[in-house]
């Protein structure tokens, strides 16, 4: 869903809520908290019915009048009041600029209501999962990466934008794709590639034209603002959504990331997961069928040890075809780029390899 | 000068001289070869008259007839056969799949032309000073980053494209800006800054729009397009290129490389230095004059020790203002990150401090 003006009117009054429970607390002379989910690792686990690494049940208290919290009870109000400001004035901020704004000495005292960026994070994290915002429906965008082609038109800040029409560049993916309202999507889906240099070629190519679908890349790990983007372009427009990797840990790990979530995200898992995204990156029959053996590349052992720990992850262990992908890694063990595609032609990944797996859907889940 | 038809053929011509030259030695009965600078640490300086790091006046042959030479011989007439390939079928490769694409056996042996990208990478700066022709004009691609905005109209790849209707995400500054052509430039001076975030700021604030500047980021340092693309709206429009980042010695190297080169990039310094890049970034004064000493953030001993590496490079050590900025910073023993204004309005830096600059022509040299 767009921010709409309904949007920004429904953050503004999760937050008015907010501080009004607070004030109500205060006037009745209890002592003011509010409840929260816990965030530690314990509190978080892959979940089978949604398909995400999630918060659990466990759910915290945190009062004014506790010496421990007060200090996070603080910052958490004082990062509301900052976004309900951000949002109100049509502005937003990053982490870090954040962290300067709520930074500030408390009148009277010689305290500072933050020393470091990384209580401001914790503040803002505690404020998503307290109002199940995101950080970005919060005005704090993340940090920007990646481009993006394909048959799309889109709005935002009243500009009116052609994905189809961005040269070699492409559109810059903004940090906060909240904004965006879609005009016009001739796509029949979406490739999330790991690397610029292949999102180039193929855009060089214009696949994106040829199999009418959108193509987005960052650099490794998709930012949050790609995340989103992916995940709208799925739930809004139903496209499925495919991700191109090379075939080792690093690049299974980045399929990982966007599909089930992780960890350090597990608290926006539902704004930021896609469970519904299928790899289509290179698997090991890949490499015979296409002749790619002379381009293997042996592993490091930190190769193989990322591959041990990846095999171990709940949502990998139980499924018989990822679980057979890893163990003819292993025993190959080695990786293959799909750079090296260009070996046999510098457009053979659009020409073949991608109609290929979209013909015979071979896909891993 | 933009990659336009005759750019292209100039190309074609210069490698096909190259190749008929290595012919013509070849059924004179001579032992061929090629001259080209010599890129050591020893042959590599800062020249005062062109105010940039450079290669000096040291040359070398490479003859193929030369155990020591025979192999970079042939992986440099090999990456001179495929950038010839590549300029006549319009296609861009990169630096990783241009080792794929020379990789093979030769006939009737068992030795492969490249075992490692290295050797590729070493070609590609081979075949650059060789022929006098940048990677981007052999169509081989750097990686991308980074995103433009401004009142700008370029044409690229038949689309045009107005950097003034991008949005929040800003244009996606490609890999190669050699063909570009541009179609309407109304600005008055060009900002390059390290941070997303700061670009992020200043687009939506339209800084860009109240300035009457083009503004552009990566993160960090700028890729080789973006250097380029700063060149050539230097030199072709005529728009002084202001480099904006943090007061510290990381900012200051940005600026460095932007304006005069690295030792990794001498042997294409002239294509890619600006020497007449100035300094808008955040100096010693501005910490007094806006009240950003309590955003001061104290040394590590990595910062310092950074900081005394610089002040040793020959093209600040005779600067009597890099001289003094950097004894300024030395002795405050500490940085401040230019996201502290945000401490003071988040617009302070389009409304106060970029125009205060602007203004009074505050700039380093």
């Amino acid at each position: 869903m767009a921010e709409t003006k309904s949007s920004k009117k429904k953050s503004i009054e999760v937050l008015t809520d907010l501080g009004e429970g607070i004030y109500s607390q205060i006037i009745k002379g209890e002592n003011p908290y509010f409840t929260l989910p816990t965030r530690g690792i314990s509190n978080i686990k892959y979940s089978e019915e949604k398909r995400m690494v999630t918060l659990g049940e466990g759910l915290s208290r945190r009062y004014f009048l506790n010496v421990g919290h007060v200090r996070k009870f603080i910052q958490t109000v004082a990062m509301a009041a900052l976004s309900k400001e951000l949002i109100e004035s049509g502005k937003h901020t990053s982490l870090r600029s954040a962290f300067y704004q709520i930074r500030r000495t408390i009148p009277g005292t010689k305290i500072d209501v933050v020393d470091d960026q990384i209580e401001t994070n914790k503040a803002i994290e505690d404020l998503e999962v307290i109002t199940d915002l995101t950080r970005e429906q919060l005005n704090i965008n993340a940090n920007k990466a990646g481009a993006v082609a394909g048959e799309v038109i889109v709005e935002d800040r009243n500009d009116i934008i052609d994905w189809s029409k961005m040269g070699s560049g492409g559109w810059a993916i903004p940090s906060n794709v909240e904004d965006l309202a879609f005009k016009k999507v001739d796509a029949k889906f979406v490739i999330y590639m790991e690397k610029q240099t292949i999102w180039d070629r193929l855009n060089e190519d214009k696949a994106w034209k040829k199999l009418g679908c959108v193509i987005i890349a960052s650099q490794g790990q998709a930012t949050r603002g790609i995340r989103r983007l992916l995940q709208r372009l799925y739930q809004e427009h139903d496209l499925p959504v495919y991700i191109l990797t090379d075939f080792d840990p690093w690049g299974f790990y980045i399929y990982s990331a966007i599909k089930f979530g992780s960890i350090a995200l597990a608290h926006a898992a539902e704004k930021l997961a896609l469970p519904e995204a299928r790899f289509m990156g290179l698997l090991a029959d890949d490499i015979e069928r296409y002749g790619l053996k002379r381009h293997l590349i042996k592993f490091k052992e930190v190769d193989q040890s990322r591959l041990q720990q990846m095999k171990k992850y709940d949502w990998f262990k139980n499924n018989k075809d990822w679980t057979a992908e890893f163990e003819k890694m292993e025993k190959l063990n080695a990786k293959v780029e799909l750079d090296a595609f260009t070996a046999k032609g510098l457009s053979f990944m659009t020409e073949q390899y991608l109609p290929d797996k979209i013909k015979e859907k071979k896909f891993l889940d």
